[in-house]
């Protein structure tokens, strides 16, 4: 088989293919993930490279020679992003319930210094660690691995009866996961990551102290095979596809603790737990399980929970012998994520009416309090992650995450980390919706006011778009628009979550009002204009103080459990707890659906203090 | 290196070894377990091979070219006893208590036809598993292994939602071994094991049925290595010793499954739970942990309960994912057998003061009730195994097992399996010596009346002997004959019970006629004359009706865990109540052993019944 050259640059990587590959695949080999939503069918148009100064889709171009490729800035995805700025992120979240739960690490070292035997002390050497760790963990009751055995004579004659035992809590039991000689509880580490289908947080932990040491996020590998979930379940379904996954979410999981061990200087090996939320699907490609029944009706997962296993198994390269925790979903629709955000934000354990909603590809939604909780999921599709929309990205350095229009038209913008934009993030397309509705710019129906007068506005062959940043102004060179599809896009998406809020107060027989506290969160950075989603009709408008912007309730959930085995064994109530509301099957969900493809909504008075 | 060809007779193996090699490590390569108790030190003088007509020893034996050699029956030991025989064997112990728990196996497999999953019944496949089961499974806590998640979705789906579960019961949780498509549920098998030192006993049950199907008793291959427990525990500490000495016993057990499975046409797949008893080192052995400590003072094993774990992992070639579990022992010197002894014969079950006595190479004695049990092991040595005697053999197959000595002196011999003698075990040494000193042919020192009008009698370089047979009544063509040294020999191992039993009995402040039963295990075969072990001093003169002979107490034991995981929960109980009392500190043991080396004892007011 011919082999041909291609460099990739400004990357500068250099790879051999065969004749034939086409550069999607060739970029993909090379590391470069190409920013292609479509996996691979040539239906996004987003994973533009230059060859010979003309641009051309990666997927579509086969390789016929030796090639030097240039990507582009907007076509190459970023993969780490940096610490300040990945704890900006995930700052909001989960942090004044943070001691909610008693500080219970789900990994613990303990330093025990034993007696030595003696006639008369004569008990084995496990029973003398066993009976010495039974002290310490409350009760429960003790397990060890037989391969933990084997070597625990010569571990404590070596050590003169002094080890570190390092024990993990799984369900009602306490496990021994690991025996070493001397005082190592000094180091105990562990990483709490949400795992989503576009991007992966991942956060370092002090277990010793309650410390978040660092975060990280990261896009998601597996998008470059299908970028939304259905598209990942059909490559999974492919020979090797689930192993290729499976490898692509390590490498991301595999590069974030190496980066925040690195930046910490704590040794890899010194990571003794990690706690894992996440969709269903992203749980079942995470543990190697087979999903392809989620997306076949009627939807059923393998498992809903997981038992708890080594970070070996499922393939998290730290302590090898250290826990692996998964927070339990509740159906293909309410995964680990939104069981994590239900215990971060203590939904669970108020007895007030409350709300959690996680606006992603799916805006999933759970209402209820302590005594009961139901859960639903909305097709809002990816528009307010950025996905889908000509300038859309996700809410990292350089999305636009603030808008402002001025009386003259005037547009003011907010990056994120404060340089130049590059596209807009959701939070950004929350405030230009809305200061587009304010200014005119666009009617409630979310077409343009063509008579506007603004050089902004303006048509192109395919319609009308508006400019909110020019080429001078932009990172990429390039102009940063909204046109009408993308406006429609994002009008659907906000119609499909409100639409579902409703739904599933009425399933209740509550009201809107009767819901005290309205946690939200998602992947909108930092910031979210709670007054802006509501102007354009995403939230109810109802008290605002009941409004709390949680951001990744997941990650925060994930830490939650992973500083307190409490907090897990919650998270596992939780599970048990949430009934799950189907919107296909309610009657009036499609008219409120319908109903609220509108600016606000097609009933105003569902939006007494919005003016128009 | 130069090679030569070494070929056994009658065996007809022949195999190439190096230049140096000696020819027991020859033997035992070829897969010849030769009659060595020395562990290749030429100390035993028991591997005797034929070369060009000449007897010599195989472990003084270097191979220098190739060779014939012929393997004398005496010498190689026999591996698998045949079936019938060995039921004969394992009868008595436990049969009478087989009902004192309920029927629960340690693993079950339980036939789930379950609901297909529709919109409104979306739970998880796995759900749809444990919420079942649970309602099968007492209330007991249910977990999973990971890898029997992965592929869940498509064993229910091509089974049409019927499925087999495999759960097994390890401490207080359940734990899902295997899930199969379609009802397999009628064929569940499991085995008990008694892994001793020289003797490994193997049954093979229907945990369905409570049936045994069959029990094969072999010879424990480990004997090649080293007689005893000491001398193995210095072969484990050599490189690779450890892995050949669990090799060998894996051997043994694996010979036994497959030999059981395929006289019952049982697939060895099918045998999904073994449970194990055995000595601590034993146990070492089996499960690969080093042993080293267990002769070093203060004698700690590593450890004396085990975790239950998969047969795979100890290496045990039947369903890989099946439960292998493992009686708890108490100390280096009272081990799992003995605990599994006291579970069978109901000892930790009675309100009365019951004594069990297991007669092995240590003699292992525990005495107490339903609210306290002491134990303790009397270094009895090998004797009464038939180990040390210049006939002496076990229990097996042309072993003499009765002796009866007429009135002018006529010898009348009974041998297990009818055929010719080949040699004399525990229970023939026993009629033996109460005979030779009620005919007077020795007295209570245990030396020959050289005065005896007997041909029997007769002096040899090496001293006097008592010829039991003949070489021309004998399989072997050899004299069966017993010397001042065995008689001696004898004397030492039935003193050193005799002794411990007093000694246990008085630490606790009571008298043997307080003891109400007497249980009385070990390699004795299918048949033990009390009364004659009275008589020579071996068991304490009280009331017949408190002796009971139980035989291999250590499987029955084995057996009643595998029928009902109440029972092995019940020997966890019984490891943690026994305490242990060391012989060798205590003041006036000492003196009880000097006292009984006399036939019956040097106070004969001890013996009343006897009549010398």
């Amino acid at each position: 088989m011919q082999e041909y050259t291609v460099k990739f640059k400004p990357q500068n990587k250099v790879i051999s293919v065969a004749r034939g590959t086409d550069l999607l695949t060739a970029a993909i080999k090379s590391g470069i993930v190409l920013n292609a939503s479509c996996g691979g069918e040539g239906l996004c148009g987003k994973c533009k490279v230059i060859i010979n100064r003309k641009e051309v889709l990666a997927c579509e171009t086969i390789i016929e020679g030796d090639l030097d490729v240039i990507v582009p800035k907007e076509s190459a995805q970023e993969h780490l992003i940096l610490s300040h700025e990945a704890e900006e992120f995930t700052k909001g979240a989960g942090f004044e319930r943070e001691n909610a739960y008693p500080f219970s690490p789900l990994v613990r070292k303990i330093y025990l210094e034993l007696s030595r035997p003696t006639p008369d002390d004569n008990s084995s050497d496990l029973e003398r660690i066993t009976d010495e760790l039974a002290k310490k963990v409350e009760g429960l009751s003790l397990s060890i691995k037989l391969g933990n055995v084997k070597h625990l004579g010569e571990v404590l004659r070596d050590s003169d009866f002094k080890v570190t035992v390092t024990v993990g809590y799984k369900d009602d039991s306490v496990e021994i996961l690991a025996i070493e000689p001397g005082n190592t509880s000094l180091s105990n580490y562990g990483l709490a990551f949400d795992i989503g289908t576009t991007t992966i947080a991942g956060q370092l932990v002090d277990l010793n102290k309650k410390n978040i040491l660092g975060t990280r996020i990261a896009f998601n590998k597996q998008a470059s095979y299908g970028a939304d979930i259905i598209t990942r379940i059909i490559y999974a379904s492919e020979p090797k596809g689930l192993k290729v996954l499976n490898e692509s979410v390590l490498e991301n999981i595999n590069e974030i603790v190496e980066d925040l061990c690195v930046s910490q200087n704590v040794q890899v090996g010194e990571v003794n737990g990690v706690s894992f939320a996440g969709n269903m699907t992203m749980m079942h490609l995470l543990l190697k399980i087979d999903p392809t029944n989620i997306r076949k009706a009627p939807y059923i997962p393998t498992a809903a929970f997981f038992p708890a296993t080594s970070l070996s198994e499922v393939g998290v390269e730290a302590n090898p012998k250290g826990l692996a925790s998964i927070l339990p979903g509740v159906t293909t629709y309410i995964g680990g994520d939104i069981v994590a955000g239900v215990l971060a934000c203590g939904l669970a354990d108020n007895d007030e009416l409350s709300l959690l909603i996680d606006i992603g590809t799916n805006g999933e939604i759970v209402l209820g309090n302590s005594e009961w909780m139901m859960g639903t999921a909305a097709s809002a599709g990816p528009a307010f992650e950025g996905s889908g929309l000509i300038c859309g990205m996700k809410a990292t350095a350089g999305a636009i995450q603030k808008v402002r229009i001025g009386k003259s038209l005037k547009i003011t913008l907010d990056t994120i980390g404060g340089g130049k934009p590059k596209g807009i993030c959701g939070s950004g397309y929350i405030d230009l919706l809305c200061e587009m509705l304010k200014s005119g710019i666009i009617g409630k129906n979310g077409k343009f006011d063509r008579d506007k007068k603004t050089d902004s506005l303006r048509k192109t062959a395919a319609g009308y778009e508006f400019v909110i940043a020019s080429g001078a102004e932009s990172d990429t060179g390039k102009d940063i628009t909204i046109d009408e599809d993308d406006i429609e896009n994002l009008k659907r998406s906000k119609g499909a979550i409100y639409s579902a809020i409703i739904a599933l107060t009425n399933k209740v027989g509550k009201n809107i009002s009767e819901v005290r506290k309205m946690y939200i969160a998602g992947g909108f950075g930092n910031y979210l204009n709670i007054e802006n989603a509501i102007y354009i009709g995403l939230l109810p408008d109802t008290d605002r103080n009941v409004y709390q912007f949680v951001g990744n309730s997941s990650l925060a959930g994930a830490r939650m459990s992973l500083f307190s085995h409490e907090a897990f064994k919650r998270a596992f109530e939780i599970h048990k707890k949430i009934t799950y509301l189907d919107l296909s099957t309610e009657p009036n969900y499609m008219d409120e659906y319908v109903a609220a493809l509108f600016f606000p909504h097609t009933d105003i008075r569902r939006f007494p203090s919005v003016q128009l």
